[in-house]
Protein backbone atom coordinates (compact mmCIF):
# COMPACT_ATOMS: atom_id res chain seq x y z
CA UNK A 1 0.00 0.00 0.00
CA UNK A 2 1.17 3.81 -1.04
CA UNK A 3 1.41 5.66 1.89
CA UNK A 4 -0.10 8.83 0.98
CA UNK A 5 2.54 12.07 1.23
CA UNK A 6 1.54 14.41 3.45
CA UNK A 7 0.32 18.19 1.99
CA UNK A 8 1.06 20.92 4.62
CA UNK A 9 -3.08 21.98 5.46
CA UNK A 10 -4.28 18.69 4.88
CA UNK A 11 -7.37 18.26 6.55
CA UNK A 12 -8.05 14.20 7.43
CA UNK A 13 -11.06 12.62 8.69
CA UNK A 14 -9.80 10.96 12.45
CA UNK A 15 -13.98 10.31 13.73
CA UNK A 16 -14.78 6.91 15.02
CA UNK A 17 -15.98 4.79 11.89
CA UNK A 18 -18.86 3.39 14.02
CA UNK A 19 -20.12 1.01 11.90
CA UNK A 20 -17.96 1.22 8.88
CA UNK A 21 -15.62 -0.97 11.71
CA UNK A 22 -16.23 -4.27 11.13
CA UNK A 23 -15.13 -3.60 7.58
CA UNK A 24 -12.35 -1.25 7.87
CA UNK A 25 -8.19 -2.20 8.13
CA UNK A 26 -5.66 -0.11 9.48
CA UNK A 27 -4.63 2.26 6.50
CA UNK A 28 -1.41 5.06 6.68
CA UNK A 29 -3.37 8.25 6.81
CA UNK A 30 -0.26 9.84 5.91
CA UNK A 31 3.58 10.24 6.50
CA UNK A 32 5.44 13.66 6.30
CA UNK A 33 8.99 14.38 7.08
CA UNK A 34 8.91 13.69 10.74
CA UNK A 35 5.98 12.43 11.30
CA UNK A 36 4.10 9.07 10.27
CA UNK A 37 0.19 8.94 11.41
CA UNK A 38 -1.58 5.72 11.03
CA UNK A 39 -5.26 4.38 11.73
CA UNK A 40 -5.20 1.29 13.24
CA UNK A 41 -7.70 -0.93 13.17
CA UNK A 42 -8.30 -4.10 15.02
CA UNK A 43 -11.15 -6.37 15.27
CA UNK A 44 -12.09 -7.84 18.94
CA UNK A 45 -9.60 -10.20 20.48
CA UNK A 46 -7.07 -9.32 16.90
CA UNK A 47 -3.95 -8.31 18.60
CA UNK A 48 -0.36 -6.70 17.00
CA UNK A 49 2.17 -8.68 18.53
CA UNK A 50 5.31 -6.86 20.75
CA UNK A 51 7.26 -4.57 18.32
CA UNK A 52 9.02 -1.41 18.58
CA UNK A 53 10.14 1.53 16.70
CA UNK A 54 12.76 4.04 16.79
CA UNK A 55 10.87 7.22 17.78
CA UNK A 56 8.36 8.24 19.82
CA UNK A 57 4.50 7.52 19.87
CA UNK A 58 1.09 8.53 20.99
CA UNK A 59 -1.79 6.06 20.27
CA UNK A 60 -4.76 7.52 20.79
CA UNK A 61 -7.63 5.07 21.40
CA UNK A 62 -10.90 6.54 18.87
CA UNK A 63 -13.60 3.72 19.18
CA UNK A 64 -14.06 0.59 21.26
CA UNK A 65 -11.11 -0.80 24.14
CA UNK A 66 -8.03 -1.74 23.13
CA UNK A 67 -5.06 -3.03 25.90
CA UNK A 68 -1.53 -1.59 25.30
CA UNK A 69 1.22 -3.90 26.92
CA UNK A 70 4.09 -1.61 27.58
CA UNK A 71 7.14 -3.59 28.90
CA UNK A 72 4.85 -6.22 30.94
CA UNK A 73 2.36 -3.45 32.16
CA UNK A 74 -1.06 -3.39 30.62
CA UNK A 75 -2.88 -0.12 29.76
CA UNK A 76 -6.40 -0.02 28.57
CA UNK A 77 -7.51 2.63 26.53
CA UNK A 78 -11.19 3.62 25.49
CA UNK A 79 -12.05 6.23 23.57
CA UNK A 80 -10.74 9.89 24.35
CA UNK A 81 -7.23 8.14 26.02
CA UNK A 82 -4.13 8.69 24.67
CA UNK A 83 -0.81 6.73 25.60
CA UNK A 84 2.72 8.14 25.04
CA UNK A 85 5.81 5.64 24.28
CA UNK A 86 9.53 6.48 24.20
CA UNK A 87 11.11 5.33 21.30
CA UNK A 88 12.52 2.17 21.33
CA UNK A 89 10.06 0.57 23.57
CA UNK A 90 7.75 -2.54 23.24
CA UNK A 91 4.70 -2.63 22.98
CA UNK A 92 1.67 -5.10 21.97
CA UNK A 93 -1.77 -4.15 21.00
CA UNK A 94 -4.76 -6.57 21.71
CA UNK A 95 -8.92 -5.46 21.27
CA UNK A 96 -10.79 -5.98 24.19
CA UNK A 97 -13.50 -4.40 21.81
CA UNK A 98 -13.08 -3.84 17.87
CA UNK A 99 -11.53 -0.52 18.06
CA UNK A 100 -9.73 2.06 16.00
CA UNK A 101 -6.86 4.53 17.04
CA UNK A 102 -4.91 6.90 15.83
CA UNK A 103 -1.05 6.07 16.08
CA UNK A 104 1.70 9.32 15.61
CA UNK A 105 4.63 8.08 15.18
CA UNK A 106 7.90 10.32 14.94
CA UNK A 107 10.53 9.46 11.88
CA UNK A 108 14.38 9.68 12.66
CA UNK A 109 15.92 10.30 9.39
CA UNK B 1 3.40 26.99 34.19
CA UNK B 2 5.14 24.12 34.53
CA UNK B 3 4.89 21.62 31.62
CA UNK B 4 4.03 17.68 32.66
CA UNK B 5 7.54 15.72 31.51
CA UNK B 6 6.08 12.63 30.02
CA UNK B 7 6.54 9.07 31.22
CA UNK B 8 6.50 6.16 29.14
CA UNK B 9 3.35 4.41 29.06
CA UNK B 10 1.15 7.45 30.79
CA UNK B 11 -2.52 7.32 29.66
CA UNK B 12 -3.70 10.96 28.91
CA UNK B 13 -7.69 11.84 28.91
CA UNK B 14 -8.56 13.94 25.89
CA UNK B 15 -11.84 13.67 25.52
CA UNK B 16 -14.39 16.59 24.93
CA UNK B 17 -14.56 19.07 27.78
CA UNK B 18 -18.62 19.33 27.06
CA UNK B 19 -19.93 21.38 29.70
CA UNK B 20 -15.96 21.93 31.72
CA UNK B 21 -15.13 24.08 27.85
CA UNK B 22 -16.07 27.47 28.79
CA UNK B 23 -13.93 27.49 32.22
CA UNK B 24 -10.82 25.88 30.68
CA UNK B 25 -7.52 26.92 29.52
CA UNK B 26 -4.86 25.63 26.94
CA UNK B 27 -2.78 23.13 28.69
CA UNK B 28 0.41 21.55 27.85
CA UNK B 29 -0.58 18.01 28.29
CA UNK B 30 3.42 16.32 28.31
CA UNK B 31 6.42 17.17 26.83
CA UNK B 32 9.16 14.69 26.42
CA UNK B 33 12.26 14.54 24.10
CA UNK B 34 10.63 14.67 20.63
CA UNK B 35 7.10 15.63 21.22
CA UNK B 36 4.91 18.49 22.84
CA UNK B 37 1.07 17.59 23.24
CA UNK B 38 -0.79 20.64 24.15
CA UNK B 39 -4.79 20.99 24.51
CA UNK B 40 -5.42 23.91 23.25
CA UNK B 41 -8.78 25.55 23.86
CA UNK B 42 -10.24 29.15 22.23
CA UNK B 43 -13.93 30.03 23.14
CA UNK B 44 -15.77 31.32 20.47
CA UNK B 45 -14.73 34.08 18.68
CA UNK B 46 -11.26 34.22 20.33
CA UNK B 47 -8.17 33.45 17.96
CA UNK B 48 -4.22 33.07 18.36
CA UNK B 49 -2.52 35.02 16.02
CA UNK B 50 0.07 34.01 13.21
CA UNK B 51 2.85 31.94 14.55
CA UNK B 52 5.03 29.34 13.75
CA UNK B 53 7.65 26.42 15.32
CA UNK B 54 10.49 24.41 13.56
CA UNK B 55 8.49 21.45 14.06
CA UNK B 56 5.88 19.76 12.06
CA UNK B 57 2.66 19.71 13.83
CA UNK B 58 -0.75 18.14 13.79
CA UNK B 59 -3.86 19.95 15.04
CA UNK B 60 -6.60 17.47 15.92
CA UNK B 61 -10.03 19.31 16.84
CA UNK B 62 -11.97 17.65 19.82
CA UNK B 63 -15.18 19.66 19.94
CA UNK B 64 -16.50 23.08 18.94
CA UNK B 65 -15.27 24.47 15.25
CA UNK B 66 -11.77 26.19 14.07
CA UNK B 67 -10.25 28.45 11.38
CA UNK B 68 -6.79 27.34 10.40
CA UNK B 69 -5.56 29.34 8.48
CA UNK B 70 -2.12 28.57 6.42
CA UNK B 71 -0.81 30.85 4.13
CA UNK B 72 -3.80 32.81 3.20
CA UNK B 73 -5.63 29.53 3.29
CA UNK B 74 -8.71 28.73 5.54
CA UNK B 75 -9.12 25.45 6.95
CA UNK B 76 -12.14 24.86 8.90
CA UNK B 77 -12.24 22.11 11.39
CA UNK B 78 -14.76 20.27 13.53
CA UNK B 79 -14.43 17.87 15.99
CA UNK B 80 -12.38 14.72 14.63
CA UNK B 81 -10.93 16.43 11.66
CA UNK B 82 -6.84 16.61 12.09
CA UNK B 83 -4.45 19.31 10.13
CA UNK B 84 -1.03 18.45 9.55
CA UNK B 85 1.43 21.39 9.15
CA UNK B 86 4.97 20.97 7.82
CA UNK B 87 7.45 22.95 10.28
CA UNK B 88 8.43 27.00 9.52
CA UNK B 89 4.58 27.24 8.43
CA UNK B 90 2.92 30.54 9.69
CA UNK B 91 -0.96 29.68 10.65
CA UNK B 92 -3.04 31.24 12.99
CA UNK B 93 -6.25 29.84 14.49
CA UNK B 94 -9.60 31.47 15.28
CA UNK B 95 -12.53 29.98 17.50
CA UNK B 96 -15.70 29.52 14.95
CA UNK B 97 -17.46 28.37 18.18
CA UNK B 98 -15.73 27.50 21.36
CA UNK B 99 -13.58 24.58 21.13
CA UNK B 100 -10.47 22.35 22.35
CA UNK B 101 -8.45 20.96 19.69
CA UNK B 102 -5.34 18.45 20.39
CA UNK B 103 -1.44 20.00 18.94
CA UNK B 104 1.36 18.00 18.44
CA UNK B 105 4.32 19.43 17.76
CA UNK B 106 7.55 17.57 16.89
CA UNK B 107 10.47 18.95 18.84
CA UNK B 108 13.76 19.89 17.18
CA UNK B 109 17.04 20.12 19.75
Amino acid sequence: MAIPHARSGESIDVRPLGDRLSGAHTVALFKSDELEVVRLVLLAGKSLPPHKVPGEITIQCIEGRIDVTVEGTSHVLGAGQLLFLRGDVPHGVVALESASALVTIVLHK
